[in-house]
């Protein structure tokens, strides 16, 4: 009892309150990852006519995935869909790990130059989900979302966003995308919008080839605006514009026949897209320079690509 | 003839004699570029009988190829051949570029920490000729070669290599080659094989599959041992190595029928080449930053890679 008493100081109330905070944002990436493959699964039970609708409806493959590290670095699950009717290939990892950031980590993981005071305590923790969708149609956009919790005794944040990556330019797609994201945004902060959709467009550049990697959409990182909850409700409506927004333009586009030409133009943009993944992608670096499980980092990779 | 008296001190020579050895390197790269060609036009018209012969013979595209930059910065010419009948696809470089040095154009483009001298004359001069073979077959092994001079007012030097990457194992081939290539070395000097065959080992190398990038050769870097001649020869032989070593080896395994599993197996090779030279490739890093030509520096992405 006394030695109880003694613990309670503010400083153990507010790791038992941040303990708390990150349980339910992990849980809550689990539970959005529930959310998201039964959303794909519909989608391709739902095409029964239509291109490739005699194949069958495609079907989540499940495994946990494991972060190279001393003690417990914990790790994940990779749930990837391969050649189903609409999907050429869909991969949703979430993963919850942890242990001690080093420098290179760093510059990987946050857009910040640098974290006061982590170099005497560098531990981390970070949960979070990422999804990536190359479908069979060149007309169907492909999507990327992600949203993630990062802790540091002396930081904690959220990171995300979700963006279109279209083969084809299809403008109708694309304002309908960026018109619904807005809507979120400004749900939240009246800001959010123009400042996220700024930064999806600085983010996914490619610049050797001088080009957008697809349509943009909202990235955001280091965002702690004093209030958690508002932050992590945030975070949820950017994780459910998936469904909300993204599926309902899959689900008009399925129907539509495409030809050689097209399917050429998209192998190539996803050379782009493999590209963009390798040479910039922050959370791929972070993950292959943190020892997570490969097959997981690189769930991003298109299921085949093409170069010239 | 007062002036030019003065002129020719023993500094004015030097630059002169450097001249002449740079545009001989460079006149030679340009003149095994024709040798290769030649080499893979030849394996095209041969190939009349066996899998994919009743395609037309493969032949080179050529263009030139620009760096961005002030002033005259240099370019090159990319040969590209595509779906030909051995070759799916080939593509040979040759570039000359100069200009000035900046530190992150430094770490890519030698094994070198740091070059004395150079931040207060940082001008650079670099030529060389790049290959990279990606065959229809998954049994005839795809090949890279490179060879390159590089000149700084402080220090000039050559480097490159030849490796071989098979899809599917077959130890004769793999043998053969790394016999020849000792042979090679040995007419130069009797460490070179040991010493160059273990730092390909070490450079073709996928940290994050912890897994090699092919079946090895020879990779050399930072070649200067005083004896410009000897090791401009040794370079010469290195090129010639593409036409003496590999090209048997092709030309004896084109006939083979493959599989569609062994097809898959060359894809999924493919996507570990595409890694390695987004990764970790000096030469690529180094063309993408010093803002040479993307096509000519992507020039050895593959037609077709696959990612499960």
């Amino acid at each position: 009892m006394g030695e109880n008493a003694q613990r309670s100081t503010r400083g153990s109330l507010l790791e038992k309150e941040i303990g708390t905070r990150r349980q339910r944002a992990a849980n809550w990436f689990q539970s959005l990852r529930d959310e998201v493959r039964a959303h794909c699964e519909f989608l391709e039970d739902l095409h029964e006519t239509g291109p490739l609708a005699d194949r069958a409806p495609g079907r989540f493959e499940v495994r946990a995935t494991v972060r190279q590290g001393t003690g417990d670095p914990g790790g994940g699950i990779m749930s990837i869909m391969r050649d189903g009717r609409v999907f050429e290939k869909v991969g949703v990892n979430v993963s919850t790990v942890h242990g001690r950031l080093d420098s290179r980590m760093l510059t990987s993981l946050t857009a910040r130059r640098d974290i006061p005071g982590l170099k005497q305590d560098p531990r981390f923790w970070a949960s979070g989900i990422s999804l990536v969708a190359h479908m069979n149609s060149p007309r169907v956009p492909a999507v990327h979302m992600n949203t993630r919790m990062f802790w540091t005794p002396v930081a904690t944040w959220f990171g995300g966003g979700i963006d279109l990556n279209p083969v084809l330019e299809n403008p109708d797609d694309t304002n309908r995308f960026h018109r619904a994201l807005q809507e979120i945004c400004e749900r939240h902060d009246p800001d959010y919008y123009a400042q996220f959709r700024d930064w999806a467009d600085r983010y996914f550049w490619i610049p050797h080839r001088q080009e957008a990697r697809g349509a943009g959409g909202i990235f955001f990182d280091d965002l702690d605006s004093g209030d958690g909850d508002a932050d992590f409700a945030f975070v949820q409506s950017v994780g459910r514009a998936f469904g909300e927004v993204w599926l309902p333009i899959a689900e008009q586009r399925r129907f539509e026949a495409w030809t050689e030409a097209e399917r050429e133009i998209q192998l190539i943009a996803r050379g782009r897209y493999a590209e963009f993944n390798l040479l910039y992608d922050r959370g791929t670096r972070f993950g292959l320079e943190s020892g997570h499980d490969v097959d997981a980092v690189l769930m991003s990779m298109p299921p085949v690509a093409r170069w010239r």
